[in-house]
């Protein structure tokens, strides 16, 4: 619009957005809630309590991201408080979580088992479907080495999915241990953190570009179908086949995925320490009921963050959604966790076992929405306001509506009819109630319901026969409004 | 602790939190959670939809607080984006509204009827009680024009405050206008910003200092018990007489103030417009059915914000608290709101008639917290974890718990059985699950009731009859273990 105004600072429309914050609306903010509610449910049935931590802290605390002085926002949103310490939004929600355990010592009690679900924030470059502020529930314990505490976080995230309307087959939650990976890159040889990253990235692309790719990647190179050539790490025949036999090892139960663990051989003590914490999270997960469908034990799982100290999982999605351009695409990662035995230490220099479960709301919410999942928008009831003079009545009835428990409103202001009619439409408005002068001197009320009257409207040709027909229309003794709308509503749900 | 870490970049503790934003645990936490759901809900029944806006805006959309280049943060957290435009966190819910709603254009349809709870953030100095970032819950309406939807607003705000369970009596919502205070102000001459808002100050102490206190304030001063003197309006004495009998005009029912107010004279065309308000708002609050306790109609009534453009609400908690220190309290302000038709103006030049009330829900849940209404924690069940080297027991009973809805937790790790039953304490937790050798042996589960357990053990003087009486202590066959524990559980509800 010409007429607009622009900002005095920058001479851009005022009324615009940062990007990479996106206004939610009615559906996706309904089916974030949900979410929310059903996997803090699951956590909290689990004996996790609640624990919030605000949007800030100390940019020194949240550590990885510790803005230097020419660069305050990499990564994060940093600034100066009035003392000119950097404060940052919180990039996720373990890193506060550590800051907390560290501040209460002992005070506190172990193990800590708390959950926590709000929005994190990123300092990156906004995309299609990547935002700068995004929601994410977690569930961690703190003070607790046993893995049979991985187990748990394992076997409640599938529960938590399961909760939210997962099938079987439609997700997995993929499980590894850094300790095995450690053992696997110390028996080939990989010494620098530049050939162990080598291997990790290679390994990481198994599920993408399948065995033969990643043996490329593990040797001299690859090259894409683009003609782009990727270097390699570099590893000998020998060593590319044992690094694969490792990472191929996953296989349909966790007792077959172990034993093809045990076989693939060439363990150091570091790995073989990592199957044995794999062998301790099968065990407890058996005990815990997770079914095989939804855990498995997957020896190329990687997972990015540094700091995870033992087992990593990783929770993806499996369906597959066909995008506008008729290819198929998978969803991907929802969620994902491991064990952080060195975040607290941090702090305070005492090393504190802790692991957590974290799942992607905001992922998961968008994952739902392109799988057509999203759930019916239910708008109120809409009692038209027919008299400017009067708004009172309609007032007045759709405040009756709602003691009865409905949801309702009167329509306000003083719109033609068809106006108010259009507005009921774009509300999705199962009905509308509507007294005219006519409903008044009879003592009656008018009700249409909008979704039989929108159905019924197709079938009908001309204006005149539409007028005829009145289709979903009753008109009842205004004492029988609450019950004749009640019945409209009830057979839309 | 002397081991603790410092900030390599402030030398601080690490561990440290930022003042103003407050851990939150459990019970605050779930109280925030109850009336968020609660007054969202109310809001949903009244037909207004879910929009969130998300965490920053541009800084020159935000208007008020534009940061100027030597103090990008006053009032706000501001932060230069990597194009160096400035995006503030947002100070309160309505500012993104009139942003989204100028961006939306016609397109958007109007009314618009949108609710939205979350986080603000003020850049102010932290103090007891006064937080940088706080949860509000708030509906507005816009492009309605009609006084009718002010009225909804209060009897809406007034209908949530009932339902998070404030009895008649314990709060009011109290009503006035822009316009009957400007009345009063041109009546008495009061032209300069200075001397009106002189007035309005004083005004807005009546409730706190009197007649007496306010009719100083509003001629040559006042001074308080300390001696400070508070310089005042300068109003002579008939003046000062006339905004007293204005500002008192307040009864126990609407219509006798409406009548006071009618009688208390003096009134320009700009006053008498603004009686011509709240008369319509009086005539639809009695359409809606909103008790004369709930909502009063107050002319002292000022509200601080400055886009307020006609009817201003105020709701106030009523209820007193004893503090520490023996003295009385009152909470006070817990929310409110007006109308601003100007705000979307500034965007587009377009008048969008709007209304909006808002609860403040930090300061509510700190109210009813201090009020001792946050109700009663109630932990997980626990199942001790005796053996170490099985703690698949434990596991697979907690699980079986979960499994018949109980919320129960297996103990993670391999503490003593006391540190295990101290855990189970802290944690509000309404029994325990033993399995021992024994147990094991005999096919048996016990269990603790901690509340009986507790109460019981009061009465008993020594370790060794506490012993030999067990108190709260059953033994039942495995398979009986859900139906004992569900049986105590909900016994202590």
């Amino acid at each position: 619009m010409s007429d607009k105004a622009t900002s005095p600072a920058s001479g851009k429309d005022l009324a615009r957005k940062p990007r990479g914050f996106p206004d939610k609306r009615e559906g996706l903010i309904q089916a974030q809630a949900r979410l929310v509610e059903t996997v803090t449910g699951v956590y909290r049935q689990w004996g996790f309590e609640a624990l919030d931590t605000g949007a800030f802290e100390y940019a020194d605390s949240l550590g990885k991201f510790l803005p230097d002085a020419d660069r305050p926002n990499a990564g994060v949103f940093a600034i100066q408080d009035d003392d000119e310490q950097w404060m940052s939004l919180r990039y996720d929600l373990t890193a506060p979580l550590a800051r907390f355990v560290a501040e209460q010592g002992q005070g506190l009690g172990r193990p800590f088992r708390r959950y926590a679900a709000g929005p994190v924030w990123r300092n990156e470059k906004p995309g299609p479907g990547r935002f700068r502020e995004f929601w994410q529930c977690d569930a961690d314990t703190v003070g607790a080495p046993g893995f049979h505490a991985d187990a748990e976080m394992i076997a409640m995230g599938a529960e938590a999915l399961r909760a939210i309307g997962m099938k079987p087959g439609e997700f997995v939650i993929r499980v590894n241990t850094r300790r095995l990976l450690n053992g696997v890159l110390d028996s080939v040889g990989a010494e620098s953190p530049a050939a162990r990253l080598a291997i990790l990235r290679a390994l990481d692309k198994l599920d993408r570009l399948g065995a033969s790719g990643v043996a490329d990647l593990l040797g001299v190179g690859r090259k894409d179908e683009s003609g782009d050539f990727t270097k390699g790490a570099g590893l000998g025949a020998e060593e590319v086949k044992r690094v694969l036999a490792f990472a191929e090892a996953g296989a349909a139960t966790r007792a077959v995925t172990l034993a093809n663990l045990a076989r693939a051989a060439g363990f150091t003590e570091e790995g073989k320490a990592g199957l044995a914490e794999l062998e301790a999270i099968a065990l407890a997960l058996e005990a815990l009921g997770a079914p095989e469908d939804d855990v498995r034990i997957d020896p190329s799982v990687v997972r990015g963050l540094e700091y995870y100290t033992g087992p990593v999982f990783e929770a993806e999605l499996l369906r597959e959604v066909t995008g506008e351009d008729g290819k198929t695409y998978r969803i991907g990662s929802i969620g994902g966790g491991g064990r952080y035995d060195d975040l607290v230490a941090r702090f305070t220099g005492e090393t504190v076992p802790a692991t957590g479960f974290s799942i992607g709301i905001s992922r998961l919410a968008a994952a739902l929405a392109i799988l057509g999942e999203g759930g019916k928008l239910n708008g109120p009831v809409v009692v038209l306001n027919l008299d400017k003079d009067n708004p009172g009545l309609a007032l007045g009835l759709a405040a009756e509506l709602r003691r009865a428990g409905l949801r309702a409103e009167a329509y306000m202001g003083g719109a033609s009819m068809k106006a108010q009619m259009k507005y009921a439409d774009r509300r999705s408005s199962p009905a509308v109630v509507i007294v005219g002068g006519d409903e008044v001197a009879k003592g009656t009320v008018t009700i249409k319901d909008l979704e039989i009257g929108a159905l019924k409207a197709k079938a009908i040709s001309s204006n005149e026969a539409y007028r005829e027909a009145r289709p979903g229309q009753i008109e009842v003794p205004r004492g029988g409004m609450v019950e004749a709308v009640r019945r409209i509503v009830e057979a839309q749900v």
